[in-house]
């Protein structure tokens, strides 16, 4: 369906318009000028004829296949329209109108109109709010931005400004161009995930860049996604991160956005490469889709001169990127053709050798790309621009060097990565680069992200895990006395678990939890915390009480029979202070625990992506230092390992400083009961395991919370 | 004398030449297209006349005063012409020659010839290794860089290709230009801070833009530029943070580059705009020169699509800008004159409203602009390209909304930043925007930036502590004891003090050290023990064993006397496998400290700035989440508050989620005994208090580290 979209022979205008300033007019007028290479029928019941063409009445008036119709006209005529389109056979409608969900309650429901009469109808629908559609082999041109280059990109965007920028820099970079371009919308039909399995398919799309504010069913495209980035790269900037921007991506898409280190980490899972400043959307596209990704994360830089050098090995290393030393083969052979003064560890500096001769250039990088050690190189300087910076004879020389560079990329299927002050001048050698397929860029910063971009890329299709798909199911199991904790809990319309069944729950899955015993007396806590070795804690049991804390119901390092008995009265009295008729199950009395590494687990089920799980340093450290990481769930153990090592801490895990470290692998289990919990209880909202103290052997779950959906 | 030779009245070029493809021949060839206002003369022994001026053999041939000279021939011959100068009274020389200490032992050697030569000759250097001077006003270029455009900003490079990238920069940005640039080159005589006094001392210079990969007076620079500051920004980027960085750093200019964090840590103290990305150097440093900083950290945004105020939100609240809600009287007016789809929240969205009728841009700032809560004015999207996008006809309606946005801005002291895609297009109404001094710009991180610079430079100048110096002295005095320990330990040829020395040296000065008693023998081991409450802990103390950890020579956790016996025993075995004849003065017998939070502090001396202080969280969370923070010593009271409050974990200090904070009283103390300490003993070269533990009352300085100077 979205193949006969996109590929339309024939669109029809519903609005049609002799104004020369309506979108019914202009649209007409793009596809003519663009050479639309179907067939064009405007429709308006007012009109005989538009710019030369017949104006139908209606679209059921059109003697002909009608694959694509342009809906310019008000949201609330939008549903007669579309039962019209259904009797005609129209694949897909594309609605520009605004005024939807967008606008609050009233909105909401038309739309919700809208997307049912599309339905029945079995008319499939681009936005409503959308900027249009465009195929750029056909000419189909139905945004209205114009001059826009082809080429091998497709573009998927949230926001048509986006679109505009994106294509407005192609313009400008004189290189890459698009293959089809998709205006989201309300995304109230058709989903991001459908729009990127089409451009999967599509034989001419070497790459995907898409702008997100917030997706639907975020679940359906990370698996879509992971079925595509290890064919070709996803290009992707997701916006609303701030509460601010959530706020104003929220008055725009009608979608709310998602929490964006959910988001990010998801995306980066499914191979996608995530990029946070607009400024490096377009050029790191262009380069994934047309330099071979970096495969041993290690580069080399080429320089004629100190300062360009220095600030790119900060950004490389910055990045996590080698510079790996060259060999003493290409030390020496560099030394051969550069003046005394260059220098030939990496960073490169020629220290002017190439100021009378720029061919050396390619001389060096034929030289340096040899290296074993080398898996991509940075040109940065002023190449492509000593014939304007210096002699016009030059130009000559830089031109020889760009045709062999260019060669050198498709021969050693290592990428080059230019950056040239002249990159926005007139420079025929920076024109031959880019024929080649070489990214110029006259921003060091964005040279440097492009490198990062082809090393992860290359990281990813490295450690691709052909076997699983992203969004997987272990079939994990409930058990019946779990059932039966959330099922007791739920008829008391008990929406939070009391922390004892919240550890029975997982002790039940195998996760080791410290004994957990209520006391109804002082007495009974004395003859409890008897069977204790350790000192104990008491904890407050009510549901009344969520925040035990707050209540000043929790008690530590409690020994003596005189201490017990006191916190019981105190966190009995604390407890009706709080809430005068709480309704009070007792007072837990649990081992103190060991001192170890704190760590934190939790799960929620993300707007966007369902369920995720969080892992990282715990206690106060949690709000803190904020060093977290995130998983879709279900995870395999492989990716409970990469959460461990994902963490600035994860060295903490691995013995630092010469003392011991922690039972990773418990840890790792513990992550993998969690995903296996969440499978097995979909009645789980939210689930924090925190702290988790952890040993050099095993670990303790000192406090678990377990929330239920409503 | 930097007067006199930026703002020179005569020129000599030696090594003049009638070979058009030598620096001799372009530099007299520039200065007469570029028009130099003074007098050129031409000094080579083998040439009569050079472009059409009479040629001297020698300077001292010249019958006329000489300000400055350009030097062009090589290193060797550069004594020899300096000495002609010393007799000729010039006042500068330019040294073009590199092949100096960057190249090693022997070129260090010529450089200090070449140093003391200039000074007996009362010739100020600039260079050697340098890419020139030049003065705006007067045309006096000595790079050679052409077209470069005039404007109020004063540049200072250590990279010849790093001046060449921002002036190209500021051409094709069309808006700020230069007043002088010095090319620092090796810092050989004339050194930063004196170029920066200069600048700041030019009334036409209304900011300074400086790259800097290692300065040599770092200390003299920061005190200059707390004087600076305050009347102009500064706006710097530092290299070489990488270690790669530095090798490049190191090659180039024969300087090693500081510690990053040290350095950037000392430059913002000083007022100074510290630039990471290369990207936004020339346009922060535009906009601060040109705009009015924003006072109250708080921003608008007035966008015509929700893509770019969603991204624009994004950034500025990663950069801690807030958006405040806008006024009631605000909203309404803005609702009134803009369509209903609008949101006039903050980001406020036309949503289509300036479609046909730009100069509501103008309407809306002024509106947003009279918002007390509103501080400056971001507008981003499309201004300036409603002609070029929409209809030629509306450029006239953006030309005048451009002239009221101008004027707004120097009535309301408020700035307005544009973000345009068109920014790069021959655009009349942005150039009528620069006109009146307001920056534009194509991305949006960049804008975001310079937003932030306003805004952290605005918030520098109302903090702004006139009263002190920025290096100062509080005259603090060592203490006979305290310079008896130091003197007895390079007596001995040690420069490490021993832990039992080093916690004296601080006790010495009131710094809470717990009790720290030698035993030589188990039987003493015990006595000393009896006396501590609490477990002790025991350490060896052997000037030849430093790491004691490493030799096994700590045990920790000891109460009953057989321990106490076997730790001794153990400690001494250890010690005797770890260096066989190591001098073993005994065992410290000290009390286990309570626990609390670790923290570290920590002093040395920085190649560029001198005596520097870190503080941070301690223990094994200081190389893992490098919650650190550094300043120049002295500090005072307010700096060590400062301090405090600069860490991420100081939430802790204050009592994070209800729990008891820390006794941060006692942690400033701490500090200034520190900055006392290393004052009163300049035999101190590095310190180490780690960890300090700090209590909600107290604190306690578990471990000290004194290395001397050798």
């Amino acid at each position: 369906m979205l193949d006969r979209i996109f590929n339309a022979k024939s669109v029809a205008i519903i609005g049609a318009s002799k104004n020369e300033t309506k979108r019914g007019f202009r649209a007409i007028k793009t596809l003519q000028e663009d050479g639309f290479e179907g067939k064009i029928f405007p429709v308006n019941p007012k009109e005989d004829s538009i710019l030369g063409l017949h104006c139908y009445k209606t679209i059921r008036d059109i003697d002909d296949n009608i694959d694509v119709v342009l809906i310019t006209t008000p949201a609330k005529t939008i549903p007669g329209i579309l039962k019209d389109c259904g009797e005609k056979g129209v694949a897909g409608a594309v609605v520009i109108a605004g005024g939807f969900r967008e606008l609050g309650e009233k909105g909401r429901k038309l739309e919700t109109q809208v997307i049912d009469t599309a339905k029945s109808a079995g008319v499939r629908l681009i936005g409503p709010n959308t900027s249009g559609i465009m195929n750029f082999k056909s000419n189909m041109n139905l945004v209205g931005i114009r001059n826009a280059p082809k080429g091998v990109i497709a573009l998927l965007c949230q926001s048509g400004n986006m679109a505009l920028t994106l294509i407005t820099e192609a313009i400008i970079r004189k290189h890459a161009g698009f293959t089809y371009y998709a205006g989201i919308g309300n995304e109230s039909d058709i989903k991001f995930h459908e729009y990127l399995e089409f451009f999967r398919d599509d034989p001419d799309t070497k790459s995907i860049l898409i702008y997100v504010e917030g997706m639907s069913e975020g679940r359906k495209f990370l698996q879509e996604a992971y079925k595509t980035t290890i064919h070709k790269p996803i290009i992707l900037l997701k916006s609303g991160r701030s509460i601010t921007g959530k706020k104003s991506a929220g008055s725009h898409t009608g979608s709310m956005a998602g929490m964006s280190e959910v988001a990010k980490a998801a995306y980066v899972r499914a191979g996608i490469t995530v990029i946070e400043n607009s400024d490096e959307l377009f050029p790191v596209a262009e380069t994934l889709s047309s330099l071979p990704p970096i495969k041993n994360n290690s580069v080399a830089i080429l320089a004629d001169g100190g300062g360009h050098a220095t600030i790119t090995a900060d950004l490389l290393s910055d990045y996590g990127i080698k510079l790996p030393e060259l060999s003493e083969k290409t030390k020496k052979a560099l030394k051969q053709i550069l003046p005394e003064a260059a220098s030939v560890i990496n960073p490169v500096d020629v220290a002017g050798g190439t100021d009378q001769n720029p061919s050396l250039f390619a001389d060096c990088a034929n030289i340096i790309l040899k290296d074993q050690n080398v898996g991509g190189l940075l040109i940065v300087g002023l190449f492509g621009g000593y014939g304007i910076r210096f002699s016009e004879s030059l130009v000559i020389e830089e031109e020889e060097a760009a045709h062999r560079i260019g060669r050198l990329v498709r021969k050693k299927k290592k990428p080059i990565i230019v950056h040239s002050l002249y990159s926005s001048y007139n420079s025929h050698p920076l024109e031959l680069l880019r024929y080649y397929d070489i990214t110029v860029h006259d921003s060091l910063d964005i040279t440097c992200k492009c490198a990062e971009a082809l090393s992860n890329y290359g990281e990813y299709l490295n450690s691709y895990h052909a076997k699983t798909n992203f969004v997987f199911s272990w079939r994990a199991k409930a058990k019946r006395a779990g059932k039966k904790i959330i099922a007791n809990a739920l008829q008391d319309n008990r929406y939070v678990l009391l922390e004892h069944e919240a550890k029975e729950l997982i002790k039940l899955h195998g996760a080791p939890v410290s004994l957990n015993r209520i006391a109804t007396s002082e007495t009974e806590a004395v003859n409890l915390a008897r069977g204790i070795e350790e000192k104990v804690v008491m904890k407050i049991v009510s549901p009344d009480i969520l925040h035990k804390s707050d209540a000043n119901g929790v008690k530590l390092n409690l020994e003596s029979e005189d201490e017990i008995k006191a916190a019981y009265r105190e966190i009995i009295k604390n407890a009706k202070i709080y809430k005068h008729d709480a309704d009070i199950h007792g007072v837990l009395v649990s081992p103190m625990s060991a001192s170890g590494l704190e760590v934190i687990v939790g799960t929620k089920i993300d707007d966007q992506f369902g369920p995720v799980i969080m892992y990282g340093l715990g206690g106060i450290m949690v709000e803190v230092m904020k060093d977290v990481t995130f998983w879709v769930l279900p995870i395999s153990p492989r990716s409970a390992r990469r959460m461990l090592d994902d963490t600035r801490s994860s060295i903490i895990l691995d013995g630092i400083r010469g003392q011991a470290g922690y039972d990773k692998k418990s840890m790792k289990k513990l992550l993998l009961m969690c995903s296996d919990l969440i499978e097995s209880y979909p009645e789980i909202e939210e689930m924090d395991l925190n702290p988790v103290i952890l040993y050099q052997e095993g670990l303790d779950v000192v406090d678990a919370r377990i929330i239920l959906k409503k």
